[in-house]
C-alpha cells in the first residue's frame, strides 16, 4: 500500500496526493478530502511511512529571524522551539542577519525542499520573498509580523502604543517624545502600528505632533541611549519618551541618568516588551508575551501540516506595566533639578 | 564515478570512504590519507555528488541548547548561526530545556543520523551522553563548557572569577557573599571555576569563607533578587557580592534599591559576561566574548568536517569592565544610610 494506490483511488496524481496528505496550503478542500477519505479507506496512514508523509516529507520545520541576540527572538524561538520538539518536529534555524544572507536564502530556497514548513519569527517579507515561499509550496505561518494572507500571530502594535502613549498622557505629559525602532540593515518594515498609534494618541489628545521629538534608530540599547541624547539637545526637550522597545528605553534611561536627570521627575520613559530585566531595573512598560507568540506559531505550522484548520490571524494581548520610570511632569514645567 | 570505486582504489570499505571524506574524527589519517588519494586520482571530489559527501552527508550541523531566552545563549547562537551559514551549512536547532526533553534526545540520537557534527553551546553532558554522542559517529565540539577531550572554546572561568573577585578585595572589601549559579532541572554542572575562583581568592587574601554568604540559585533576574534578600536577612551582611553572570546580579541590584540601600556607597556589586544592558545599568562586571565563542565553535566544526586539524581547547579572554556599581567598603564599616 503506497501513495500511489491512494493517488490512484483518488483520482489525483502522486504529487496531488502528497501534497493534500502533508496539509499543503495551496491544495483544494475537494481534492484534499478525496485524497483523505482514499487514504483512510485503503488504512493509508496506518502505515510508518504514511505516517511519515501525513506528516510532511523531511520531519523538519524552517525558522527565520533577524536577530537573535535579542530578547524577543530568543524568548520566542524557545517557546517554538518546545512546540515543535512535542510534535516530534526538527528545526532548521535560518538567521538572516544582513541583506545579503537574506537575498541568498531566497534566491536558493526553491530550489531546495529542506522543511516542511516555515515559520517567519519577527522577519516581515517582501512581494517577491513572499512569492518565493509560496513557490516551494510549504505552509508559512509567522510570528511577531504579518506575511500577507498566511497564518500569523502576533501583538496588536498599534494597541500596545496607545497603552504607552495614553499613560503618558493621563499622567499629563503634553511634550511626549517617541524613539523609533527600524532595522535598516535587513530593510524590515518597522512595526508600523507602534507608531501610528503616537499620532493618535497625540491627535486625540488635541496634540500637533513635532517632528523634532521622533527619533528612529536601530533596536540597540546603545541606540536608545544616543537618540535620548539627542532629544535632550532639543531647545524644548520632552517631559516623557515613549521608546518601541525595552532595550532602547532602557538606554534611554542610561543619557537621562548620566545627564544628572531623575526618572521619572524630570523626564518619564515607558517602552514595550516587559523585558526580563525590565522589572530589575524599575522600567514602566507594555508587556507583551514573547515564548506564547513563539507556541502559537508552533502550533498553527503543526496544525497546517496535520491539515487542521489553522486560525489566519492570532492576536495576544499586551498589558501596561507601571513601575517607577513614569510619573507626573513636574509642577515647574521643564525646570531640571540635578539629582 | 561513484564512492565504490573511490572505496575499491583504497582498499577499504564504501562506509570507510564515506567517513573519511567527510571527515569523521575516527577514521585513522592513514586511511583517510589512502581515501582523499584515491578520491583525487578518481577526480572524485569534482562531481556536485562528491562535494555533498566531502562536506559529509546531510549538510546540516546539530547544535544542542538548554536555554535560548538569555543573552549569552543569542549571542553565541548567532555568531555560530553566521559561520554556519557562511560555511553553506543549515544549523539544526534542539533546544532540551528539562529532563524528560535531554533524555529523549540522547536516547534517539544513535538511530537518528540527522547532521554531520554537533555543537554543544553551554550543554554540558555526563559519561552517558557522550558514550552516545561519540556512538552516532560524528565530530562534536563544545561551546562555553568542555565536553570529555572533544574540542571546545570557552572562557576560563577561574580567570574570569578571579578578576571580579580581586577587583572587590582589591577596593578593599573582606566580607564578600557571592550567588552561584545552577541548572537544577538540566542537572548541567555550574561553571566551577566561578565558584573556586572565590575561595582561591579568599584564600590568598587570609579571609575563611563564610558559608552562610554563598547561595546558589538558577541563572535568572528573579533568583538574583531573591539570593540578595537572603544575604541581606544574615545578621552580618555582606559588604560587597560576585555573582556568577549579570543577570543575577542586576536581579541582586534591584533588591537593594528596593531596600534603601546604595550601590555601591552600601553594597557593591560585579557580575560577569557583560550583558548588553550591563553598560545601561551601570553594572561593574567581567566581559566574556559570547558571539566570538559560537562563531569559534563554528570554525572548529567546520574545520573537523573538512578534515582539518582542529586546536582541541581554545579559550577566549575574559576582562574586569569597572562601572559605577563597585566602590571600595564605608569607612563606617556595615552603617548603611537610606538612600
Amino acid at each position: 500500500m503506497n501513495l500511489a494506490d491512494v493517488a490512484r483511488r483518488a483520482g489525483v496524481s502522486p504529487a496531488t496526493a502528497s501534497r493534500a496528505l502533508s496539509g499543503h496550503p495551496h491544495v483544494a478542500e475537494v481534492t484534499r478530502a478525496r485524497v483523505w477519505e482514499a487514504a483512510r479507506a485503503l488504512e493509508y496512514v496506518a502505515s510508518p511511512e504514511a505516517t511519515g508523509l501525513a506528516r510532511g516529507t523531511t520531519g523538519r520545520v524552517a525558522v527565520v529571524v533577524p536577530h537573535l541576540a535579542r530578547w524577543w527572538f530568543g524568548a520566542a524561538l524557545e517557546g517554538l522551539g518546545t512546540v515543535l520538539r512535542e510534535g516530534g518536529r526538527d528545526l532548521l534555524l535560518y538567521r538572516l542577519g544582513d541583506a545579503g544572507s537574506r537575498q541568498a536564502f531566497f534566491d536558493e530556497l526553491p530550489t531546495r525542499r529542506r522543511a516542511d514548513a516555515v515559520v517567519l519569527l519577527g522577519f516581515g517579507v517582501d512581494e517577491r520573498e513572499r512569492e518565493r515561499l509560496d513557490r516551494i509550496g510549504v505552509g508559512i505561518v509567522a510570528a511577531g509580523t504579518r506575511v500577507g494572507s498566511h497564518p500569523s500571530v502576533s501583538i496588536d502594535d498599534h494597541a500596545a502604543g496607545r497603552q504607552a502613549m495614553d499613560h503618558l498622557l493621563h499622567l499629563g505629559h503634553r511634550r511626549i517624545g517617541t524613539i523609533v525602532a527600524a532595522d535598516p540593515e535587513l530593510d524590515l518594515a518597522q512595526p508600523a502600528g507602534r507608531s501610528s498609534a503616537y499620532r493618535a494618541a497625540l491627535a486625540d489628545a488635541g496634540i500637533t505632533p513635532d517632528p523634532a521629538l521622533s527619533v528612529t534608530v536601530t533596536w540597540s540599547p546603545e541606540s536608545g541611549a544616543r537618540a535620548m541624547g539627542e532629544l535632550l539637545g532639543l531647545a524644548d526637550p520632552p517631559t516623557a519618551v515613549y521608546a518601541h522597545s525595552d532595550e532602547i528605553a532602557l538606554g534611554a534611561v542610561r543619557t537621562l541618568r548620566r545627564a544628572g536627570l531623575r526618572v521619572p521627575e524630570d523626564v518619564s520613559v515607558v517602552g514595550i516588551d516587559d523585558h526580563p530585566l525590565a522589572a530589575m531595573t524599575d522600567l514602566s512598560t507594555v508587556a507583551q508575551p514573547a515564548a506564547e507568540q513563539g507556541e502559537l506559531a508552533g502550533r498553527m505550522a503543526l496544525a497546517g501540516l496535520a491539515g487542521e484548520p489553522v486560525d489566519p490571524v492570532v492576536t495576544v494581548p499586551t498589558r501596561l506595566v507601571i513601575r517607577g520610570s513614569s510619573g507626573p511632569p513636574q509642577a515647574a514645567g521643564r525646570r531640571w533639578r540635578r539629582s
